[in-house]
């Protein structure tokens, strides 16, 4: 139905998490409108993003290669001096991560796993950073303290108990902890609507 | 529009709580299509509800006063002779008790509030129980901790801080002590999008 | 959990239209906190429901046989001497009559059917008031057009189909027409947004 | 919080129609997750859209200019010679000429109005095409029948009435009329929850 290059583009849109096939094309209609300088401008942008930001080679936050010439390898947060060395973070994503960062309570660093899995298949666990998290923490004897800090869905609690398991003997050895954050009534939440489980942990963590 | 004694019975039902005109015309309408019977039984068991069920003399908990000739006047959670009296866990409204006691984790005592309040207007505060919440705690010096289980609310929190504020005293008197349920993430929640105070607790109650 | 008194009551309100447990627990709360005269209201107005609304004997539409003693037969509107008697709408159910009285836009008679049908299954077109509908149909000449105004639903639209169906050789021995209500958009509605067979009937029916 | 280049194409994405920064920010992780051939895939695509689409002369339909070395100015409707050259119908946006398409059911011309107006503030009402609209129309004389599909929206409608005033004199002179297209209950719309204009036009429109 649609011209060629417009269909292209709206398929390519349409693989953006969260967006179907009506606002893909919804995209493309007002990138058509957009003059040449706004969409050059959004090209450079991409370009930029794949040229400037690398992988934190500790904790796989993105991160940008500024000035120009710096040569580290390492993000603000793990070039930073005054954080917390003793304390490492897991989180499942990126945004995680800022959401963290924002609450300007935590001082410690982290671990990007790159995502949760809702089922103990090979595949789905090889997606995850696990070897890479394991070398950190041997590397790493100053860590005290990990903090499983995935996400308490289903996925997110797999990949907790998952994370337990394989770092047991790993963490036991070394004389770390492993901690998780805690659960209970977020704030807006509502007792009569709350799951028992949240309840469970409202009460027991109540101070 | 409608027939004087069917609106009568709309104007009714308009007033139950979540409902809206157009839902209490379903009512009458659903109860118009009932036989005979089904309506009797209906009729009886609000006669019933009237007339079997009281208030709790201590928690304002509604119970049956049943075996017939029972005449105490304590619910079956203040009767309940294993029950921990050293705790008073209070709460806005029957609901949220019926919560917390399907989690089966709490043994102590209730007080029902009878709501939360937004502003600190007489005439608000006046609607809740609280002078009734200072004759207990001050009748019972058995109770030595007070959790206050508002809901996380701005309603529950400044019902909270208030309560706090007039028991201060009392509770420093008697060496008891308030608590407040934990907060954090609860069940099926993300840490994309929790707020930073649900966060930053989460990771102060980390375990 | 709750009283037996409370649960029973819980138990029918879950039984009203679009009321689950949690929101029949709300009511019965609601209903404790009213003193007696609201109770005693309630309960009056239920049984007045009952003992004063009557359905038409040709639309089956309620109405109230006021003033007492009024021994008559037919609602307001069949016994409406200005009504035009050649129009017969066919409706679903009670509130989609007063949906189109309040467009006062139509000035013929009604017929409830008593619901709409998915499948044609005997059991659930015995529910519905076909029987009766032919007759009325039969016994009135004077009706020159049938206006079948079920919900455009799916189970509406089979309805109207086999109404038309069963009425067809009745209909043509009497020179009357049938009759269905304009599809089209609908005020607020999108034409981005709008299926395929609505978007077709407000093309054809453009004016 | 973001590096720069990240921030730099979440504040892009974030003008995109319906996205807001959570949304921009999963767009941008998203794309970093991809290797580079997908991601020159995305830049090539939104360039030959800039190349490759021109708007059409007539109707401002967006079209590709295939096979290379094409150099006509309408689009495939405009340039097809069975449609039917007497009929016009004027749409807000290429998204609702896409859903006229799909009925198969308008063998007519189109003219792509460029949006909507909610006020007759001049600088609003200069977005929209109108003076090419009048060109068209006063050049075309074989155009008998102009359908308004502006949606049945408050800005849809205000924009029909200032067509129709517009176009009054230039269409009066020549014969031509003026259309609008049905109004009516949707597929799946219920008569309980339609407005009255809608079921009014519903009732007027039967058939």
């Amino acid at each position: 139905m649609y011209p060629k290059s417009i269909q292209k583009l709206i398929d390519i849109f349409s693989k953006f998490p969260t967006v179907g096939p009506r606002t893909a094309a919804r995209f493309v209609f007002y990138l058509m409108k957009r003059d040449k300088e706004e969409v050059d401008e959004l090209i450079r942008a991409i370009q930029d993003l794949k040229k400037n930001v690398k992988l934190c080679q500790f904790c796989f936050n993105p991160f940008e290669s500024t000035p120009p010439g710096y040569v580290g390898e390492l993000c603000e947060i793990c070039s930073d001096k005054t954080r917390d060395k003793s304390l490492l973070c897991i989180v499942e994503k990126e945004t995680d991560l800022i959401s963290l960062e924002k609450t300007k309570k935590y001082q410690g660093l982290y671990f990007i796993l790159g995502g949760a899995i809702s089922k103990l298949r090979k595949k789905d666990i090889k997606k995850l950073r696990i070897e890479r998290l394991k070398e950190r923490i041997k590397q790493h004897p100053e860590i005290k303290e990990i903090i499983v800090a995935t996400n308490p869905t289903t996925e997110g609690e797999a990949t907790a108990l998952y994370l337990e398991r394989v770092l047991k003997t790993l963490v036991a050895a070394q004389g770390k902890k492993i901690t998780r954050l805690g659960r209970g009534l977020p704030m807006g939440g509502e007792l009569e609507y709350a799951d028992e489980k949240t309840l469970k942990e409202a009460l027991e963590s109540r101070k």
